[in-house]
């Protein structure tokens, strides 16, 4: 469709490579693993913090901030935690001009900086649940680095809660993982299926992790969020401890759990097509665009303000609505200029459709003639609020119906090995395997166990590589 | 007044350490010169950061992001630039388990990647101006850190701008200079001089840099925002180019300003008085706060109904209600606890206020007796936001009576020298003089020429240092 766009079923992962360099969502940067977000892509970015911000706090947490650099030492006092971490740390050595005393790691995650502080301000257990958020930068190193999916540096939310109980802490990883369900569905239009990680998977320092993963467009898996019960390892670690009710020293339970800006790739393979981008109104930083259209400066005049008060009129809807009045550039570039960027809902305004009291209005997220709507003049304020939560909605369905048409079962590991090598997407299966299996499926298909999904069917089958009797179905995918 | 908390008058620095404590803004880390920012101080920077962003966003700038890390070699590049910050640079030596071919510096400022990536997005004439901003952590060594003033990380905003003509950029710095002078006014009640740095005070790398300049509550200067003209110095070394309408390749010219988590330290110490916080309206996360008062399980019901009924309706007005309706502890103790935070108004409702249809406020701004006034149950929607913007205004005008109050004049050095030994605040004196003489105010008096004011009141005199003539005047101040 697009030029410079090169077609999904031609090459996906270049299509997504060319859909960020022409939507001017990010660009790669000197250093090597970390990305430039450009203001495009860093204003959906900003939308997707805003509303789970919103989400964060109506379930009781505040945001706080922690330092960017933990002692290498803390690091080390959680063992699963420093084997998983260590081979992905940037060490500061200097500072000030001065070699460190104790060199310092730029936090890839800061549970442990958090535990010290914990340990600070929990006494007792009036002092809990203590619920707490940031929004920060971290740094994992990274070899194989993709714009928004793995870069060296990214920017995220990490939750860090602590509870008296295991059950109150388990029941705060459900909780959140659910909001980062009900984010997915109703801001970024985006299915997702909520389950378990297997050990092989998990947090390093976790008792449990969940995810919640989401079906790109190619089929592939794209782990969009994780939630982690933590038990009490970094409590014992960090010796973050309270005084119960009967005046005795507990461990606190604890939960961590965070997103990123993986979440700006997600929704560009998940709503994308060869065109561009395909946004839904929810995180899209335009969600009305106003091409004004004129040849003589008379007409000029009557359509640019007609343009700027249909503008004002949404704004005061509450929709964030944007008049292209570029004098330097033709409609048809504009008209791809808003394509490419996903912009859900064009309006082209000339001197005839003033005249007749109507607005040619284009769906971004429907194909060719069906995108094309009138609305009258009058009936713009009341008609585009309707439109944008019904494309919400199409959108949603859309990605749900693709997800299910991909999705499929195999019996036995052979059955997997034979149809997967045609046929992309999510494969349900019965799993009763362990980190051998998980092995030998990823090196023989490169799939991976992604999830063992929270909400099952119910039944028993046999595994399908062990053969053992299981009441869990898991989904193996190829994953980014 | 507040017992924990030292009496300014006492020991101004020890009483800013105490109510940061008090009011829980911020705590030590275990990183030397990294400070925690806890939630209630966290909140405030997020009132900070939105009202600052709505106004980036209304004067046409764009949010971005860029890495955290810089290549040593970017840095070195611009002359002055590293010889101002080599001494306060962290650098990574190592990352992902390999010692680094080029070490990276964790960013100081970002004016030289982000030029880079300029050089790269700016080809002709029609890319300008280039309007960026960034909100990020920056890291600059300190040896002495004070919370929020100086720490060895801090958040901020750093706007980089790139224009066609040294006019425009010229315009640009003032213009954003301006617009921090009416975020102080408007958002934090705070009174600023906007002024221009002497050479020896400016920005490493800039030609000319320009700040605000507040009063603090013990007369001392706190630098609270700058805008530098960088000139062409940045483009140069990046080779940052643009094709004029001639088609001939020709620098850009630049602007960059920041202002940071340092203004958090710039409320505090304001507003502040014995009893802890006092927040500005606009800047406060809870605005109002409402007490429930009663000693039967009966009365609990009636006024705590009310009580959320009073909340509803002031966040549907838009104000930051909360009601706190703990049962664990008394009100005296919510009064205390509210007062040290500095929140703007206290409700107090009781079951005979109920009874008399009234609700018994305080506002914090305004010492004893003076505070209490009493509003009637029905008026409480339409009163209250009235009595924030009154008291948003008085804030300013009093902190504006405290600066006027606590500047004065030195026609000479020795006048200077004799009067600061017991007066403090901002001291107008006629300047022409150059670095020789602002090395030796400081080392003999530990002031400084704070700035240069824009807006002169005319005249002429004779410098106080040098009896050069001069059409300037300067302002000296101890300064944080």
């Amino acid at each position: 469709m697009a030029e410079n766009i090169t077609p999904q079923k031609q090459d996906f992962a270049q299509w997504y490579q060319d859909v960020i360099r022409e939507a001017e969502l990010a660009d790669t940067s000197p250093v090597r693993g970390c990305m430039v977000i450009r203001p495009y892509g860093y204003a959906i970015w900003e939308r997707i913090r805003d509303n789970l911000d919103a989400r964060f706090k109506a379930t009781g947490h505040e945001n706080a901030y922690f330092p960017l650099f933990i002692p290498q030492s803390f690091i080390n006092r959680e063992a699963e935690h420093v084997e998983g971490f260590a081979p992905e740390l940037a060490i500061v050595t200097h500072g000030g001009g001065k070699q460190l005393e104790e060199p310092l790691v730029v936090r890839p995650t800061s549970e442990t900086i958090i535990n010290h502080m914990f340990s600070k301000w929990i006494g007792s257990y009036r002092d809990l649940p203590m619920l707490l958020n940031q929004w920060a930068n971290v740094v994992r190193w990274e070899m194989r680095p993709r714009a928004f999916l793995r870069t060296t540096e990214f920017l995220w939310q990490e939750g860090h809660t602590a509870h008296a109980t295991e059950e109150e802490a388990r029941s705060e990883t459900m909780r959140m993982l659910r909001v980062y369900e009900a984010f997915a569905a109703e801001n970024a239009a985006m299915p997702v299926i909520p389950g378990r990680k297997t050990d092989r998977e998990k947090f390093a320092g976790a008792v449990e992790t969940y995810s919640i993963e989401a079906m790109m467009g190619n089929g592939w898996a794209l782990q969009s969020g994780t939630s982690h019960y933590l038990g009490t390892n970094f409590a014992r670690a960090f010796n973050t401890r309270y005084l119960d009710e009967n005046n005795e020293q507990q461990y606190v339970h604890q939960s961590s759990w965070g997103v990123s800006t993986r979440l700006v790739g997600a929704v560009i393979m998940v709503h994308g097509d060869d065109a561009g981008l395909r946004l839904p109104p929810e995180l899209s930083p335009v969600q009305v665009v106003i091409v004004p259209i004129s040849r003589t400066d008379d007409e000029r005049s009557a359509v640019g303000e007609a343009a700027a008060r249909i503008c004002r009129d949404l704004e005061g809807a509450g929709v964030r609505a944007k008049v292209d009045d570029r004098q330097t550039v033709s409609p048809g570039f504009k008209f791809h200029h808003w394509e490419v960027r996903g912009v859900p809902v064009r309006l082209e305004l000339g001197p005839r459709d003033l005249q007749a009291g109507v607005v040619t209005a284009s769906a971004r997220n429907r194909p060719g003639r069906d995108a094309k709507f009138t609305i009258g003049l009058d009936a713009v304020v009341s008609e585009i609020p309707r439109r944008l939560s019904a494309i919400q909605r199409e959108m949603f369905e859309e990605a749900v119906a693709r997800r299910d048409a991909m999705t499929w079962e195999a019996a036995t590991y052979d059955e997997y090995k034979a149809v997967s090598g045609e046929r992309e997407g999510f494969c349900r299966v019965w799993w009763a395997g362990g980190p051998d299996e998980e092995e030998r499926l990823q090196q023989e298909t490169k799939a991976t166990i992604r999830c063992i999904p929270l909400d099952q069917e119910g039944g028993e089958g046999a595994c399908f590589m062990t053969g053992r009797p299981s009441r869990s179905m898991a989904i193996v995918a190829r994953a980014y």
